[in-house]
C-alpha cells in the first residue's frame, strides 16, 4: 500500500517493529556477526533482535529472539532505548534496544549470525553496524530510556538524540 | 498493501505508532472527553495522544501532541508503558505511554476534545476508554517501563500485561 493509498485509507504512517540486545558480562558485550548472506549488514556486528511478531510485546520478542540465535535464556532485560528509523519511502522502522546482563552458559550460533563476546574496549577494531558507534557508549550508561530519530537518505545515516 | 504482499515485498509486520500522555497535578489526572465527532471513542475520556510522524521520536511526538491538544508546554515526562495492540487485521498499533508532572497554566481545549481535570477516586465514574481501568493504576504506580499486549477480535479486548 503506497503512502497515499495509507492515508486515503486512515492509516497513516507505519512502521516496522524491531527490537535489539545487548547482553553484557564483565568487560564484554556479545555481539553477532551478521551471517555472509544476509540482506543487510552482511558480516557487520550489531546487537541480538530482529521483527516483534503479531500478539508480542516489545520485550517478549526480545526474549524469543536472544533465545532463536543464541540459545540463552535471560532472567530479565531493561529498556535502554527507543529508535524511530526514518526511511526514504514508509515504512519506517521503530527499533526497542534492551540491555541485560547475560546469563550462565555460551552462546550458540544461528542462521543469523555467529554470536561472539567482545571486551567494550576492543569495539571500536570490528566493522559494527553504522549507528552503533554513537549508540553503544550512551547504552552502556545508566540513565532513563533514551530516544533518538535516525534520518536515512542517499547522503547517508543521520543521527539525532533527544 | 495486504499482509501477503507486505512478506513478499520483504517488509513484515507493521504497525501504526501512536503516544498517549497521562499528565498529573496533586491527586488529579488531565483527561481529554473525546470530541463527540470522533471517528474512535466519541465523547470517551482517554490521555492525551495522537499519531507519530516520520523523523519525531515518541518523546518529542508526545510533547507535540500535547501542545497542540492542551496548549500545555512540559518540562519532561517519563517513558511508562509500552503497547502492543494486535487487531484483526495488520497493521497493528505500538503505544507509548507517558507520565508526567503538569506544568502551570490552565489546558486549552482543541478539535480533539476538551481537556479536564479529574480527582483520580474519580476516574471510575467516568466512561473511560476501555482498557483505562486496567492500565492507569499501573502507570501511576512507580516502577520499570511496563510492557503489555492487547488483542482485538469480535470478542472485544483482552489486555496482558508481560
Amino acid at each position: 500500500m503506497r503512502p497515499d493509498d495509507q492515508r486515503r485509507a486512515g492509516i497513516g504512517y507505519t512502521v516496522v517493529p524491531r527490537t535489539l540486545v545487548f547482553l553484557t558480562r564483565d568487560d564484554q558485550i556479545l555481539m553477532l556477526q551478521g551471517a555472509p548472506d544476509k540482506r543487510l549488514w552482511a558480516g557487520k556486528y550489531n546487537g541480538i533482535g530482529g521483527h516483534l511478531e503479531p500478539g508480542e510485546s516489545p520485550y517478549r520478542s526480545a526474549l524469543r529472539e536472544l533465545r532463536e540465535e543464541t540459545g540463552l535464556v535471560v532472567e530479565s532485560l531493561a529498556l535502554r532505548a527507543v529508535i524511530h528509523i526514518t526511511l526514504p519511502t514508509p515504512p519506517g522502522v521503530v527499533l526497542f534496544v534492551f540491555l541485560g546482563a547475560a546469563p550462565v552458559g555460551e552462546p550458540t550460533e544461528s542462521d543469523e549470525g555467529i554470536p561472539v563476546w567482545v571486551e567494550v574496549t576492543a569495539l571500536s577494531e570490528l566493522p559494527l553496524v553504522e549507528d552503533l558507534p554513537e549508540l553503544l557508549p550512551r547504552l552502556l550508561e545508566p540513565g532513563p530510556v533514551l530516544f533518538a530519530t535516525y534520518f536515512v537518505s542517499d547522503e547517508g545515516l543521520e543521527i539525532r538524540f533527544d
